[in-house]
């Protein structure tokens, strides 16, 4: 049996912990005839939002299925607040998991406006926490733009005073590139950096862990931004990294061979998934 | 003969131009009985100090020979404020030829003190332009350090308000990877980029020269950290790359073989210097 080591780091943050035990408390104290709502995946992990499907949350698909009688739960990426007075114009009672760090990074767009800059959120542009801030950059009638990739800064060139943030679980080599690069142009830079603790820890266990294994594990939704980034990390250090959402995705010619396994899991991975990933491969290097 | 490249911004900067008018004025208008003196050699380099010294202009090497007879020439480079008052406090004359660029420093870092961030100064602790931004930094009881090396680092662990700025001759590669590695840690960093353009210039020239010819030289004084920071440069893009102050140091062996020679000059390295160079190289490819 190869030797397996799981990232310390791996797995449920904070805030996803926090909006599943909010969903869960709100399902058990809804009252009769009322339903709840999560306006898309509450997060980015089927299986964990298959679990609570079943305990009663219900995707919405379009806003018209809102009456007075829907409770909308808004999930840890949080939304833009144009959208939160639209839910409550509709008379829906909004139940709010957007995570704490979340709301700062909408902090640090409107402080970083009211200042003068010109705002730089570096994250991607169709992810549902990147639309949330440019909503509250938008309602504060800040300028800026989403620095997804170097071909954007383009957008950045000639700005005399540059703001900068990031989404929470940006990558932080990428951050620290557009940073420095950014610096160089403009006059005057400010930075505050918004990438929230567990994604800096999860990272870092990466660069631990990855070129010291056989093989590199990495769990978590193959739409979760912040375990495509753990996995980018893995496989730019260890060639044999996979990225997988359950245990069936593991194949047996992964492990010829292989005596050490490492394993870790995006932000939005529950624990079972986790132990299922680490009881097959226990089997599959019998 | 060789084909000879000279980078397109090579030699005198505005500020050392500057600095050399206002010293060759105050020497040709200088009553008699007075004395101009420098504070340590006007510019980096030995061959132009040289020459103005023939013309008149002394070197302070005590500060007891001062009387109210001399005239003080603040080099490009600045002073710190205290060391000024002490100046004016003997009776002495001063002739501030600080460069614009740097003064532009002293102001930064005053501005980011009294907004309450630690500064960090990238740029070499030794250097009198560095021990003079200090000085500023001191007067309005702000706090600091200078990052000559990522070991200075570990001193601004722990700082959450970092206001950056930098020596106006600064590496930009090493001040974007201090940019960088700042903003990871720090909750909020101001960078106010005080590189001046010469720098910048310069050290894009020599990124484009040096990969394209077979040998590059860097002309300059020894003491010159913006000099020596092109060399830097050119080394690691250039096995074939040598720091010189004057064309007596070009050796034939350099140039066994070569087609193609770079050439670039320091911000302290006058035109009569670089034309030397050129003809001694021409002398020696023939």
């Amino acid at each position: 049996m190869a030797e397996i080591l799981i990232a310390e780091h791996a797995g449920f943050c904070f805030g996803v912990r926090r909006a599943i035990n909010l969903a869960e408390e709100s399902l058990s104290t809804m009252e009769p005839g009322k339903e709840l709502y999560s306006m898309g995946p509450l997060i980015h992990n089927p299986q964990e939002v298959k679990r609570l499907e079943e305990k009663g949350l219900r995707m919405l698909t379009h806003e018209d299925e809102l009456s007075q009688n829907s409770v909308v739960l808004v999930r840890s990426h949080g939304i833009p607040p144009q959208k939160e007075r639209e839910l409550l114009s509709k008379g829906v009672r909004v139940v709010d998991a957007t995570c704490p760090f979340v709301k700062a990074v909408h902090e640090a767009v409107v402080k970083l406006s009211k200042e003068g800059y010109f705002v730089v959120l570096i994250g991607e542009k169709d992810h549902p926490e990147v639309i949330g801030t440019l909503g509250y950059l938008q309602e504060c009638g800040g300028r800026g733009v989403v620095v997804e990739s170097r071909d954007d800064l383009r957008e950045v060139l000639g700005k005399d005073k540059v703001g900068i943030v990031a989404q929470t679980t940006q990558n932080e080599q990428f951050f620290k590139e557009v940073v420095g690069e950014i610096a160089l142009w403009a006059r005057e830079v400010k930075i505050i950096n918004t990438i929230c603790n567990a994604t800096s820890e999860r990272q870092e266990d990466v660069y631990q862990l990855a070129p010291q294994v056989d093989v590199m594990i990495v769990i978590g939704g193959k739409n979760s931004g912040n375990t495509r980034r753990l996995y980018q990390i893995a496989k730019s250090l260890n060639p044999n990294s996979y990225h997988i959402e359950t245990s069936e995705e593991l194949k047996k010619e992964w492990f010829n061979g292989v005596r050490k396994v490492g394993i870790t899991a995006g932000a939005s991975t529950p624990d079972w998934v986790i132990q299922s990933v680490v009881q097959r491969v226990k089997a599959l290097t019998d």
